[in-house]
């Protein structure tokens, strides 16, 4: 099982790369670019044309600001795309989250939280375990561990007060 | 294959309807149900807790205003869960978006557009079909047919000027 | 007399150290806990299942970003419940905001401001003032300590100016 | 026990008729008011400085756009102060939302929903529900009975699909 | 001298028709097509890729919500791209607005107002008249006319008054 | 002539300062005030109710999230009220401007922009000036001022480029 | 005493038409116009440069969207503007606002809310009250008796309640 | 050929000289100003009245808050007037992007991102590629020269991952 990140410049890196932890995590095989809908705009469709044929199953695709990237990637692919919203400078990345989310009838991306970095490789997780059972149960497992931090975390203020 | 749809409230069914359209288009089995987070909790929570068990393996959760839904139950299950976010009568559907999607690390949900519901039904299949070969072939001769009916507007637009 | 504070990461403690500061002020006794609408929905159900045979008379919820603890809390117990909107690093709190007010028909959330923590505390104090006569009597005393230091604050403006 | 309501404005009448209902409900006396913070301010000082005299114990303020009557009230008397902001005609409710909830420290006004007006009459409720019993009792059954609605709602869609 | 206009729906046409008018009026040679970024992306490349060598000078792309159209032609095309935000029915044209003016660094759309489809064509004949004397002087005139136009309002005013 | 300043709390004195130090500018007399709406309401009450027989031509308002202090003293004074928005650290001061300017019918509030400080000062000598020619002559000379600024930094750049 | 109305667009008199209603009230001349910062901006620029000596002692402009009348006309005239925002087809009026209130520096305009049409000329009616003891009466007459309209509305309820 | 760059302040300068920096690179004339809509009306007017005339054929305005700097310039020359919204202080932007974007019918300006200044030059150079192929043979290679960096950080990437 494999999937494909995405993100539209090098500078989204830092917030990709929980994403790329989240699948290493998960042990999923990655195919990590940089590209960009309007300054690659043939790599883009490239890419998009054949990531199904690559073995890619999820894609995930960063961006800021206009982030045409997730949309442009699902016009072609038939392969689920998962939309990541950069938070840019200027607009606190509202423009991000609309440029993504408000897809036309159609062609829709699976958007997740402004610099939800974790939570767009859990719903890459999420998505592929439909399929691979053994995914399914590292995630049941995930989730058990995150509830146990939380207990952890309420133990240790219940001590405090 | 099967969809779990809900909605918090009957009155969500006008723009939940384009979503059971799709997912019949494309011969999905669906479990479509009215679940308040807020008014039926514990029905929602067993609800989340037994769909797996249930044969369902995408979950559907639309919503408007503080729209908790889609997060709640994707609290609990480990299936990947659609959030619909319906337009609310006072803040034009940002109330229901900012709800739905900006979901705290760990628990993602997949947000679509402000009353996208053919997209939510969409992105189920997107899902579906990393699994199922026959969902992916469908997939695809439903973009082409969407591109011929863009082609056939694009005719008669050429057509008038 | 009890209030029960819960919070959905330990990373709001700052923020709700200061409503714990004015329960201690006004003598509340206190249960303060961290529980995760979305991580652990299993203790957040039953803390509201229960919170009400524990004697606790009023619930402060705090969270951020698509904060639903306080409306799932809500959802359960009959207690009043106040929600303290936590502004998140991304949408300037209006996504934590909305989220806890834009509550449906039937479930109210008594929300107070953006990272308004000590408002939370004083709210539930005015609730409970409504039952316990001696704590309005304090919260009076309260409101002209404040009115005496805006005076203060006043007489020292006027000599600079 | 007595809840007083009051409104900005005579235009707010229809929305604030929802939370005398509620009220109604749950044979709750109320004293319903026009009272502009800006209109008339003397009586909104006054309303304000001798409601808990009069036996009030719960105040509801209903306005719209730059919402300033909960906050005058909460300013003067020692009750707590439920605010209901009113979707007004140019900024979709968000003016009367902020003037409302974003009260400064020392003095919390307990926000609902914008148009929410059951649920200010339901928070005045729960709010009364410290101190008197049956009314907690009565809430509790109004809560069932809520769900049961939706259950009947989630009979009638299973029927249909 | 000749004018590509290209929107994302036919939907979209009752506002681009105030476009062609204006495009009308100068005498500007148009092309009106409809091509989705999303629903037909390799003609949407294609289109942007011959553009310049069809003899077409200036692009105007008119989209609604995530409206990628103008952003992806302009990834492709030298040509300068105008980008015509349409009201889209959940965000009062937000959306829209910022998916296309919020470009990323190297390739600009010159945005319009929403709806503002006249000015699309009048950006369109500015940019033109760089070039062709005759349209300046023309679009000269029609600054004029307008100018005659609201001082003609102003006489019927000051008769009123 | 003499110009009433208030603002909700002694943090907004550095805002405040610059309105000060315009006022200073014009020799204009000052009374400057720390009161609060919502703290010390009998005062600022109290202050509106006697600030015209104190001499008072028009008073500034400065205060930020629910800025309710400049419609509560325009509700009760004659005199014109100029509202000053301040910033508040949580809604980048968006409450502060339409808890201020979105006044209903019948109470107006001169409202300048966000911080906007010097503007506050400079709108009170404006409309000091219909009533004082010599502060009318001074406003006129200080309007050179500005523009001989403006076309020293113009000297500058032209210099550089 | 004489105050100037400017709208930018002769589509902007039924809401200036309360502005009006409101200066006949208090017996004040006015100059009503039309004239706009853009199609007829050296007009705009000769009625602000003579306002003044024309005998007008405040401005009221009334404009649009990018709504730059009022900041136009204040970048000339030393006279009081007051700017009134027009609520848009497109923007709910945030547009007008903005465009309206956040002048920068050294040029206030003095705005009221969005479509405040009367709060305009009251806002004039006050400012020339600075000046004209006779209209300071008249206004405080206003306000009683806009409180008395208000105390009939309360009389009103309570006897229905 | 000859590219006119005003600017509202010269703080806002730091943004700017990266639109001067893309005009250098592309060979082009400037003329820079910092010329105020505001606080040099007169200056403003004239500039743009002998725009033309003195061979500029491209306008470029930066400008921040009530931004109407371009939208004043383009109600005077015939001339493209491409506008630069600058991040204000306190509105993210959103007040600039608004107050120039939304222009009325007759009068556009091409607008770009907030402090989107490279974006700025490469659409003045974009525009002129209309009427000298040899800018736009340059502009060509620019977009060559772009992707080749975008596929770089794609190569660097490839290897760490």
């Amino acid at each position: 099982m494999k999937v494909g990140i995405i993100m539209g410049s090098i500078s989204d890196k830092d917030i990709v790369e929980k994403t790329i932890d989240v699948l290493k995590r998960f042990d999923i095989d990655m195919e990590v670019r940089v590209i960009s809908a309007h300054r690659t705009p043939f790599e883009a469709a490239e890419y998009a044309r054949t990531a199904e044929e690559r073995g890619i199953e999820v894609i995930i695709a960063a961006a800021g600001k206009a982030a045409h990237l997730a949309g442009v990637i699902a016009g072609i692919t038939p392969l689920p795309v998962i939309g990541l919203p950069i938070k840019s400078s200027t607009m606190d990345g509202l423009d991000s989250l609309l440029s993504i989310v408000q897809m036309p009838k159609g062609v829709p991306v699976a958007t997740v939280a402004i610099n939800g970095a974790e939570n767009a490789g859990l719903l890459a997780v999420q998505i592929l375990s439909v399929k691979y059972p053994e995914l399914r149960k590292k995630f049941k497992d995930y989730k058990l561990e995150m509830a146990e931090e939380v207990k952890e975390m309420d133990n240790k203020i219940k001590e405090i007060y």
